[in-house]
């Protein structure tokens, strides 16, 4: 049996949510562009998620602040290779990260926009964005998007991206203050061009690994889950 | 690799929830309880959702209504056999499904009282309880723990009993209400001993294969999720 695993890593690009992926260099599909993936190396990967650490790591350049197991794909149609399994994961980066990755092999798609990908690709993928756009409602998850420090205004900008649609702004500061996982880096503002300094705000410690959890989403009337 | 499926399966039993165990026949851990499992069989199962229902039939006797993906969990350590991975599943099961299962294997465990689990099922177990307690705030999950019929008092008492405390009675009605899953059967009344007749109710046909989610949990105050 084939076991691999395979990572949606996601981030910020051009103002909307774009996926990472990698030209294929073997068969099947060569050449594709495909989510970033692997065997599973037991020799030595403690798990799945230490494979996808390895596997984003290796072949994407990526060490991601945010790794977590989607779900496990599976079936005789998959791979032509034959019947196969995927621990599939997905991953949030900030555009920085992606950035400076330095192995220049990482191609950015649309997320919502990336058409024709191999195996069960596309499934992985609209699997990964449903999961992050139902999350990030009621909790930090994007701020796994964001650089190390940033404004509101820019934090509330990824959680629109995020959400697909726009926060009203007095209910999206109260839900942060209710999260309680930021803390304003004294002393510092951002001079933005029409508006006037913004304070520059980042994790408190114990958010860094870790993501806080509202008890209501931010759009109460939407259907936030 | 060894490639396996477990299944945590929960049931309604002495006013708590409970998970069944099958005595395992072979080595490694022969004789112990454990959760029903099975390796992958790829000429038969068409994923491994199919191999779990495989397991649950061929080995417990047991058709579950309510069958879904938790996570998969693997590593050098869970297995003395070598490098293993486990795709967990947990299906939810009225009492009655159980004890006409047939095979009088099945032997039920209060679910947060079972200890000593071989492999890693202890661990599979807990995620299992709690990913169904924080999706049966917001959704009509533990419906299926519920006969084909049932009073709302009835169906309210097996909420209480998956979220481990007591539920106002006026918002619980409303929440079933909002949610839209039942139907009254017309005419059919359940005498109770001390009190008057209740009501019968069934699944309406559309949520006998997918669940009601509501926007607020049954708990707005205690972290429903």
């Amino acid at each position: 049996m084939i076991c691999s695993v395979d990572v949606a890593l996601l981030t910020v690009h051009q103002g909307a949510l774009a996926v990472a992926l990698l030209e294929r260099e073997h068969e099947p599909f060569a050449g594709a562009l495909a989510l970033p993936g692997g065997f599973i190396h037991p020799e030595e990967d403690q798990d799945t998620q230490a494979a996808a650490v390895r596997i984003l790591r290796t072949k994407a350049g990526i060490v991601s602040p945010y790794l977590e197991q989607l779900a496990t794909f599976s079936g005789p149609g998959r791979d032509p290779r034959g019947w196969s399994l995927a621990v599939a994961y997905y991953a949030l980066v900030p555009p920085e990260v992606v950035a400076g990755s330095g192995c220049g092999r990482v191609v950015l798609r649309g997320a919502s926009e990336a058409r024709g990908l191999p195996f069960d690709h596309g499934q992985i993928l609209a699997a990964a964005l449903a999961r992050v756009q139902s999350k990030s409602s009621y909790s930090s998850l994007p701020v796994y998007l964001c650089g190390e420090t940033f404004t509101l205004p820019q934090l509330q900008a990824v959680y629109e991206v995020v959400l697909g649609e726009p926060i009203n702004k007095v209910s999206f500061r109260r839900k942060m203050e209710e999260l309680g996982l930021l803390e304003p880096l004294e002393g510092q503002l951002l001079a933005g061009k029409a508006h006037r300094p913004a304070q520059l705000y980042r994790l408190r410690p114990q958010f860094r690994r870790r993501l806080a959890l509202t008890d209501r989403g931010l759009n109460p009337g939407g259907g936030g889950r």
